[in-house]
């Protein structure tokens, strides 16, 4: 398959801050995200000619007609977009491809999560969301959980391996002005809090928050005319996997990582003409939505050896100064899991790394950025490669 | 915007019978009509390589990765898309992006619903699932009722009028072998049905089924390698429109029409090199969730003037024989309307039609077809348009 690299442009990115978002509705945060990326890169709504918009709950009444209410962008086809904790990165694949067909020229990825303070709608159940019927009902938690144990119990992982990644995600994230979380913590900190699903502790989970981002699709040809003309991002490759729908409950499934997310990542390789993502790439944004996916991550992207997640971590290539920094943003441990919002939050974060411009840590001269969700639970991946022009 | 026009065919179609399958559940009928149209197209389910899933209830489970376990479609991006209404017509467009922008071989465009008999979760709640936060409640009978009155008050129309819509579509209906209603009815059992919200009867109401329906996805150069060598057909436009979110509640909203709808007709047209629809468009299938919506749709869609729709069915001009039949398939009120299913049931309704080997009416020797969906309430509008090679 030829797929889109080159082909597709970024020409600019917004979001809100992520926390809890009182005082705003989804609506006030989508359009928010939605004028800071058309500020950046310099167009007017009118502009754009379509939009996708990725939510995943649907209990707060956002689809593609009220999203482009939220936004005023009336007339134009919005469609909405669900895929799990992918939802947000799915919506932009999506946007790439019209843009790619030649069908538009300018038109809009934005992903939104309105989940604390939901009123007399409650917060969402996901057990009655997000599992189907003819599966037993688990939480997220209690999900990666096993995972966490399986390596524990396989690999001698413990509980300090999993806090390290904590530690460095908000690191990163207290320098990031839009970050949920923004304070460092101790190991002692992540170690001794309360424990959510042995063994993962509070430090060891990501936080429910609100949020919206938004990115600004084009075609190079019409980036060059833009606000962004000279550093504009490209999209190199962008793969999406789904694997059976609960690999957690296949009898052969090894809890040592995710086939999904080493699925996407061959796909998105192969597309983007990378053979070994460890050197090629610069940095990525990738889904800790617990510790130890963020270790297992490691693993399926092949930025390491199968086994040496926990290493990859503890001796510093992941940091913002090592070989290969993950989450120099602070990944979704500092900014919660807003869950349409995420995936096009991170191709901001991309963005705005290559253009030396990252919010909080910047990482030194990028060439290539990854950005990753996994979700669905552990059955669906994206994987997005972005570049300079 | 160059458009798709004649860069995407459809290689097979499929669909379950519309009915209320309370002895299937949703992964059962979307599977049952995956498998027909892979036959269709003479292809294997390995040679799918990517699908778009429409559905617009989320309390069943089905999302892009359940769709795709359901189906056997394992390690293939699966991508949930709901629009409302629409939804299943807009997972059909995603899916003809990704072929048009050379990703892709062969795709799968699907969609489902399971409404009835869904047990402990209970039936869905149209007003809690459809109607936004910022908007007062009110079923879609009850918007629906506001134009018929309007039409009323403002051009005469009568019950009559509605009915004869509803004798037109039964009768088609009642030839097809996958509708849910498979009876004519008489002027006079629809004029003295029970009343669901005057002047709105149980004769003037689409009903709540279950059904599922699913289109092969290609390029032509492809399409002539397979089954359909010969007789394939291709997508000639498909318009997306959105208006502000709830047009009944805007105070301009004049009720004798839907924006939406012709907005996406404009768009559709324009791309198909469509200038006088009424004697371009062969055959239609449209949305005929109320009597009075295909009245009105007739207007909006170019097929008479406005103000005409009334007397445009009356005069036999939209009956299987007339000059521009719509609805040949018996319609939303033959089928019923399992929203995600319904726009790819009429993609496939159009391709038969245009292969000569409709299910129920065959029209003669159609050239174009054109599917329509509104919906949003009133605010999302899809119109795609269908051709021979």
């Amino acid at each position: 398959m030829p797929g889109i690299k080159d082909r597709v442009a970024i020409a600019g990115v917004g979001a809100t801050r992520f926390t809890e978002h009182y005082e705003k509705d989804q609506e006030d945060l989508l359009l928010e995200a939605v004028e800071e990326a058309t500020a950046d890169a310099g167009i007017e709504r009118a502009d754009i000619e379509a939009m996708w918009v990725g939510v995943y709950y649907r209990f707060t009444g956002l689809s593609g007609t009220t999203a482009a209410d939220a936004t005023r962008l009336y007339g134009i086809p919005s469609t909405r977009v669900e895929n799990y904790c992918a939802s947000g990165m799915d919506a932009f694949r999506n946007a790439c491809f019209a843009v790619a067909a030649g069908v538009y020229d300018i038109v809009l990825a934005c992903g939104v999560e309105k989940i604390t303070d939901q009123g007399s709608r409650g917060l969402p159940n996901v057990l009655r969301d997000s599992i189907p019927p003819f599966m037993p009902p688990a939480s997220a938690p209690a999900l990666f959980a096993m995972a966490a144990s399986r390596c524990f119990a396989e690999r001698g992982w413990t509980r300090e391996d999993l806090a390290r990644v904590a530690v460095k995600n908000h690191a990163n994230g207290a320098r990031h002005p839009k970050a949920h979380f923004r304070r460092e913590i101790t190991m002692e900190t992540a170690i001794e809090a309360p424990m959510i699903a042995w063994p993962l502790g509070r430090f060891d989970s990501c936080a429910v928050s609100d949020g919206a981002a938004a990115v600004i699709v084009t075609r190079p040809e019409i980036a060059k005319t833009l606000a962004h003309k000279d550093d504009y991002t490209v999209v190199k490759a962008n793969g999406l996997a789904v694997t059976s729908s609960q690999p957690m409950y296949d009898p052969g499934f090894d809890y040592l990582g995710f086939p999904a997310t080493r699925m996407a990542a061959a796909q998105a390789y192969a597309e983007a003409g990378i053979t070994d993502p460890a050197r090629q790439i610069s940095f990525a944004e990738v889904h800790d939505c617990f510790t130890i996916t963020e270790l297992l991550n490691y693993e399926d992207l092949g930025f390491c050896e199968p086994g040496e997640g926990a290493a990859f971590c503890a001796d510093g290539r992941a940091s913002a100064d090592g070989q290969l920094p993950v989450n120099p943003s602070g990944g979704l441990k500092s900014f919660g899991h807003p869950i349409g919002a995420t995936g096009c939050r991170m191709i901001g974060e991309l963005t705005r790394q290559l253009q030396g411009r990252a919010d909080g840590v910047q990482v030194r001269d990028p060439e290539l950025g990854l950005a990753h969700n996994l979700g669905g639970p552990g059955a669906v991946c994206s994987v997005t490669i972005v570049g300079r022009n």
